[in-house]
């Protein structure tokens, strides 16, 4: 580049460098090369013998099989409707017949085949994601161990949830009737709901907002954890204003204020508030969350378990996250088992957050847990203590299933 | 966030706003927001009345159609072939029975409609590129003008281009070779080469990045304009060794030599040379490229034409480009008609730089134009100048298609 240029941009980062703390960066660096995967568990090799993709009625399902043994994900499946060919020809083909022990290292190198990094987006690390699941059920089903204790420490069994709604448009009045009704069926302790437009907000939106905020604090008391994802609608003078409300009327966090990607925007409106800001539902890079931490850009991180590509990746970040002293609560987009792969997470994550998100359980998928009831109890779920997820398919629901081929 | 860490963080940013020019951040979002569609060219509405997904033999193709009048892409096929579900169902349904005059908001919509935001990445905005590249193809016929001219002003008809190898663990020896015979084959004045091992390197690609390196500016004279791309194959030191020896051997560019998303890296690789470095191609944001530019993270950005988005989208990172005194060279990932949306683009950018990527024509897809040999000849690609793309394409071959659904 230039010499001016160049200067001028070395004096800025000089500046940055000096002021910022390099062992931040060496623990984040750290945090995110060091494995997750307790290999230690398993003595022999696990050759993944087959991996398919199963579709019965609405509902994927990816099955893994080696040495008699069968895991199983259910595969974000209004996703996999339109990402199955990646997963049938990007993703699959880099684990079979390999050592599922070696998943993180399989992980990689999936990742780099193909040049498969330029397809990084939510269709190939949702594949990537169901597929990791499966593999972790079936490595738990040889360790006889529940995927947390395969991840790391089991701390806890009783996940706190929060209920989200994902209304929008709707009149204060209507949105407060339906947050009672959710918080009804299960006790929830905490809530979240909308506000914004989705990516811009207009006149109906604020108004919608300035009501909704002061009348969730007064309709559920000061017990209520009461969150709000705003999903990017703002620009930053009016996150701003919109977040101080939300300080004043003891809300616990702020989600997107302004376009995820928009980051320097982001990081404005977290250096304005106290109210923590989160931020991270469309991050697919690992290296993209380092940076979020690294530069103060949010205060909670939340991957979402499937998008982002798996627990382990997604792992990574808390542990990111741990570092700088942060919480990682991950995002959920709704359906299948999304709700038992949070749990499973939050089972052996320190710094998940108080509550984790919870969108009432898909009762169109046949599962059972002899350990779990699999659903939120007094605004909790209980994680599963069998092997791998914890829960069994209903067989009957397994035998309609068919292969699905490109 | 935490009184200190915002403390720590905001002395950080405030270092920062003091050294770097706020000015540039001014032009640069002027440049992504202003309008590139030239829609004067257009007096009366052009109802889009279907889009539909087209596969002939491997070929995909989008054809547009209005008032009589239909507009073609090629569609990446490679890609397509993995993507057609994201096209169907999440990009198609936002631009039917919609006034194709209006392309540039129905793309805002499109990205936000159905959260189609958070499936921002590979498969969706080629998808997006596609159908984009088929709606151009239909206005340029029904303003009878040129893409470049819908674009912007025409300012070169002749595109200089470089021919690209995508060899890797061949000797030095074999390369020079092969760089010879495509050189031979259309005078190119320019070449581009592959070092590293793609996102690693090892002994065995370091012993052929060090001869080839001085071997083909020995092989093809000062004459030659030399580039290679390292695929993010190195570490910091590494690069800049590598960086030394293209500098001391006058190579043009040092495309990607570091993972792409390592941008602190790729920018300390930027300062530290006199090469300029290039970036882009897995680049799925404008915002992410504004960044690039602002930051001083790359001299030369690389959308690629079809994985980011279409022409519009990369003209506005052309833009961003142009005032930083920078030039966007795209990207062209191969096959189908990409070297003829690169020399449409080219014909209208003045700052696309001396050679565009060309990795010889696709002669399995059967188009012809009456004002361009639609090929490099003597390192020369000539633009079409018929309306839209210029080309034709055959009727009995476009008989065969049958229409993709899902």
């Amino acid at each position: 580049m230039p010499a001016t240029r160049r200067q001028l941009l070395q004096l800025t980062a000089a500046a940055a460098a000096a002021s910022a703390a390099p062992l931040l960066g060496q623990k984040l660096a750290a945090a995110m090369e060091a494995p997750v995967l307790q290999t230690a568990l398993f003595s022999e090799p696990l050759r993944i013998e087959s991996l398919d993709l199963l579709k019965a009625g609405p509902h994927y399902l990816v099955r893994a099989r080696a040495a008699g043994l069968t895991g199983y994900s259910e595969a974000h499946s209004s996703v996999m409707g339109l990402a199955f060919p990646i997963l049938l020809k990007r993703v699959i083909p880099n684990f079979v017949n390999k050592d599922a022990r070696q998943l993180e290292h399989l992980f990689r190198e999936a990742y780099i085949a193909q040049s498969n990094y330029k397809w990084q987006g939510l269709p190939f690390w949702v594949s990537m994601a169901a597929v990791e699941i499966a593999i972790l059920d079936l490595l738990g089903h040889a360790a006889r161990q529940p995927l947390g204790a395969l991840l790391g420490k089991v701390t806890q069994r009783e996940i706190g949830v929060y209920r989200a709604s994902g209304n929008r448009g709707n009149s204060p009045e209507a949105e407060i009737a339906y947050l009672q009704k959710i918080v009804a069926e299960d006790g929830a302790a905490a809530i979240k709901y909308r506000l914004g437009a989705r990516m811009r907000f207009d006149d109906a939106s604020t108004r919608r907002d300035l009501a909704l905020i002061p009348l969730t604090r007064k309709t559920f008391g000061d017990a209520m954890t009461i969150y709000a994802d705003a999903n990017g609608s703002y620009d930053v003078p009016t996150a701003i204003r919109t977040g101080r409300m939300m300080e004043a009327h003891g809300h616990r966090f702020f989600e997107e204020p302004v376009p995820f990607d928009h980051y320097d925007e982001t990081r404005e409106v977290t250096q304005a508030l106290k109210i923590p800001i989160a931020l991270g539902e469309e991050e697919m890079s690992l290296r993209g969350f380092r940076r979020i931490i690294e530069q103060g850009i949010a205060d909670i991180v939340q991957p979402d378990l499937m998008y982002f590509g798996g627990l382990i990746r997604s792992i990574k970040v808390a542990r990111m996250a741990a570092a700088a002293g942060l919480e990682c609560t991950p995002h959920m987009s709704g359906g299948g088992l999304g709700y038992l792969y949070v749990a499973h997470f939050a089972s052996c994550v320190p710094n998940a957050g108080p509550h984790q998100e919870y969108k009432g359980m898909d009762r169109t998928l046949p599962v059972t847990s002899a350990t779990s009831p699999l659903k939120s109890v007094n605004g909790k779920l209980i994680v599963p203590t069998g092997p791998g997820l914890g829960v069994t398919i209903d067989p009957d629901f397994l035998k309609k299933a068919t292969i699905v081929t490109l």
